[in-house]
């Protein structure tokens, strides 16, 4: 044992998100290269990656296509800065991403990650009130929502297990309940409406993962309370704030979750799969009603004076510009229709294990939670037994979930499934 | 000028850090490739980048040998997920950054951006206090200092341009003065021991950009002053953080400030330049005794549950490794020197101006101020006619600076000290 915690003491690495002690009995698996849907470590052992490299992949691993954009945009301008001054592959591609979100918004605000896309639509909704002379000091989120890892996302989070820890660093946020099933609804509505009327003149803006919750457990709500909700909102002159920087592209069926919410959002949040897996780079989206409330004489000192040094990143947007291209000339969304069709079919066949329930699926997320177990952690027992059969499935908690790149094939679906069930057998 | 507000309105991009208003009369200038030290726009017209696209590249653009090490990787693997797993690329890069940290640090945590990266040296600080039975809920920073624009470094920010806005959203963060020249020292430390005395046992960590302030306007400080303050706050049990974002990978002449300054920070963070220019990444490294702290068995969660999706980003990696092959195979730090050389005496001619003063250098950082002159905003009103010059010189208010790639030769440089004299004597 002494060994072992030498061993990995003396790695040069501090993982994220990890407790190192984890590492003693199974350390990191060391990857050299991956192809499509695998991963290969030093050893040659192959894994599928199930949950798309924390959610990011869409097209599979050092994809030939996007390879040949990226190093095309390397051959003529890897970065430039973006304050004063633009570049090709960026004008075009927030022209793309405008067209593909249907002109319902009109500007672009980039940043490098999912959190710093959060801090920026939440220090943007401040701001605007501010000008336009209300101090609305709150923010309003979910009950069990995971907003990012910098202190103003983690403010609006709603994990403990990420959160607790830095509470005096972070500024207050009111909290309204999650209604997980239909009839949970009504009274997560009179929640928010009661906070609304104590609260509601003081908040800045209300932010939600819409759909589904990712962090917090896969959790599935539906569209007809973030309809409602967010109208109750409006009434207040509350922003509204998607965070689809999980759900975004395709995940949950359609491009976007917003298309099936009945709401345009204030801002839009994205990161994750905009480059398929490639490279960091975050987006906010929004409207140019907001815009013209920073637009001023610059004596004004109403500027957004946001900036992160390498927001816009030629090399990342080629990627970005690359993954529409894919969108578009292989028609993924219907090609997922049917794929998902199959994992269900899959998915419904585990319902035979006794010790797995809340079976659940939306677009191309597919989860269920392990039960009557006898283990302390029972997801990291799973997650142990899944790696030898060459799956990675990182749990969150207990839950098990199934995230895969979109060009997953009907073969490795099923050997995915072969697997979970020699592992549901074994534990 | 409605036809440029409806011109500029209807852009896609929302620009960083700009009033979109001075895009009435300037236009965003559209960048179709870059080689060298040299930027082309859409209309073939060639600037020569003198402030680094935001001090980050270091070798100039479209560099031949690290587009082939970016195209290599993304050929063999372009990311995976960095918990549970790793990858070849990140344990050899971090190995070679911790030797050519001399080895004084043990670990290495990967981000995105400076902000992320800052963002996790004070959430570290913090957590590690905690652990330990301390409850410090403050932090200390010194005056006129940046650290970056999500609201944890934000908080312990001192500009007011960028920070007195959301003042409502940032944690509690005391600041202390920083001496500008030797003989403000003294009245400095004085003025730290008073706060040490009444908040020692409450401050977290001391956080500071060693040697220079770089947003606050390229001020320079000395580091008999660091090496003193640190001490001082050791003695309270209070962590170090060096911010060496800007100031890392050369750009002082050391390959790192701190070597300059005596000092080994509990928490060095570094971006930029990290990778040249090319792609974000951002690291905090820091040492064993601190990972240890954290390091137990997963119920005490005591573990950093820290993560951004694209942490370790492989290719991201891959330039930060053929970064370092550069500066070892091309002795850049020796090279530099010689340039500081030639480029001082042509910084030294620009004393015969009467609107410039403060001229001021350190390794590869050149600024002097401009003064009387009647513009509102004369910093603006050089950096247009710079770029009718070809030359990108973005100003810090009314601080002109000339941080250029580290390849620039000496054409370039009496190139670009000839345009500057063009636009003093335009002014």
């Amino acid at each position: 044992m002494e060994f072992f915690m030498q061993k990995y003491i003396s790695s040069p690495i501090w993982h994220p998100c990890t407790q190192h002690k984890d590492h003693e009995m199974l350390p990191p698996i060391l990857i050299k290269s991956g192809k499509g849907v695998y991963l290969y470590d030093s050893e040659d052992r192959a894994y599928i990656d199930c949950i798309s490299s924390w959610w990011v992949n869409l097209f599979g691993h050092s994809h030939p296509y996007i390879n040949s954009k990226l190093q095309e945009q390397a051959q003529k301008l890897e970065h430039v800065i973006l304050a004063g001054f633009s570049h090709t592959g960026i004008v075009q591609y927030s022209q793309r991403l405008l067209q593909v979100l249907n002109h319902q918004f009109d500007k672009c605000f980039y940043a490098d990650n999912g959190s710093s896309a959060i801090e920026v639509a939440l220090k943007m909704s401040f701001h605007k009130h501010l000008i336009l002379g209300e101090k609305r000091e709150k923010f309003l989120t979910l009950s069990n929502s995971y907003h990012g890892e910098t202190l103003g996302a983690l403010s609006v989070g709603d994990v403990g297990l990420y959160k607790d820890t830095y509470s005096p660093l972070l500024f207050q946020t009111l909290t309204t309940p999650t209604p997980y099933s239909e009839d949970l609804i009504p009274q997560a509505l009179e929640a928010l409406r009661g906070i609304l009327q104590k609260e509601g003149a003081n908040i800045s803006a209300f932010i939600l993962e819409p759909l589904l919750q990712c962090a917090g457990g896969m959790k599935i709500y539906s569209p007809l309370y973030i309809q409602e909700a967010c109208r109750l909102c409006k009434d207040y002159g509350i922003d509204i704030i998607f965070d689809e920087i999980a759900v975004g592209f395709g995940r949950v069926g359609s491009l976007f979750a917003f298309e099936q919410c009945g709401v345009i959002p204030d801002f839009l949040c994205l990161s994750k799969g905009i480059t398929a897996g490639y490279l960091p780079l975050s987006v906010v989206v929004t409207h140019n009603k907001i815009f013209e409330v920073f637009y001023d004489d610059y004596e004004s000192q109403k500027a957004f004076l946001h900036s992160h040094s390498y927001t816009g990143n030629a090399l990342a947007i080629a990627c970005a510009n690359a993954t529409l291209d894919i969108f578009e000339n292989e028609n993924i969304l219907e090609g997922n229709k049917l794929k998902r069709e199959f994992i269900l079919s899959h998915l419904q066949s585990l319902r035979e294990f006794e010790i797995v329930e809340n079976i659940r699926s939306l677009g191309m997320i597919f989860a269920f939670d392990l039960c009557n177990l006898p283990y302390k952690r029972a997801g990291f027992e799973f997650y142990k037994h899944a790696l030898k059969e060459g799956l990675l499935l990182r749990p969150l908690g207990n839950t098990i979930y199934f995230m895969p790149p979109y060009i997953i094939n009907e073969e490795e679906i099923s050997l995915v499934f072969e697997g979970i069930k020699r592992v549901l057998t074994r534990l």
